[in-house]
């Protein structure tokens, strides 16, 4: 099962670049505090809606142990990033990830140049 | 269970940007050829590093029904990424992929302009 309220939604549509994706790749730590960090995920996947130019977030988790996690979460501007960035609560519980849940993660910020979608209604 | 041979990898490194990244995020069919499915994905990821520039690939799939996979995969520059686009396995895998595997899928191209590691080998 999956640990994350937005899986089965999405993904986000195609939007007119320019707009920006930042893509945070983690492998989490096999001792982490479930409950916490999902509640965690969960507040901050209903916070970050309020961000203005904030464009949609999706989530993938593999199961397995080892398993990748990738969030790409997009934005209209750097501007909206850097609110989102320095979110106190986010601020709070990125710290909480460095010292909790992740043994690992790698986070890219990128201008999206090209984009396109095949069925649904995107 | 995964069904994609590097989910266990990862995540690629943070690089020194600039450099691209291809987001691909899908909704596969309920009703799709699985082991072709499998098969194709597990050629076309040994395939892709044989593209000058090819940097990483990492993919997560959330395995609840409706749940998203989501592949990033990174190049050095443009030139890389027009060369997998036209590398002809997998044009012949996009056409299976459209007329078989996916409801629906976005794909973002977009150029990296700013990356951190936390933890591990990065």
């Amino acid at each position: 099962m999956s640990d994350h309220p937005d899986t089965t939604v999405g993904p986000t549509p195609a939007h007119e670049p320019p707009y920006y994706a930042v893509v945070f790749t983690s492998v989490r730590r096999p001792d982490e505090d479930a409950d916490d960090y999902r509640r965690t995920a969960a507040r901050l996947s209903r916070l970050v809606r309020d961000i203005p130019g904030f464009l949609g977030e999706d989530f993938a988790h593999s199961p397995a142990p080892g398993g990748l996690a990738i969030s790409v979460a997009y934005f209209r501007d750097l501007e909206g990033i850097r609110r989102w960035r320095d979110h106190p609560e986010h601020l709070d519980a990125k710290r909480r990830g460095r010292e909790r849940w992740y043994e690992r993660y790698v986070i890219h910020i990128a201008r999206v140049e090209h984009s396109h979608a095949f069925g649904g209604p995107a």
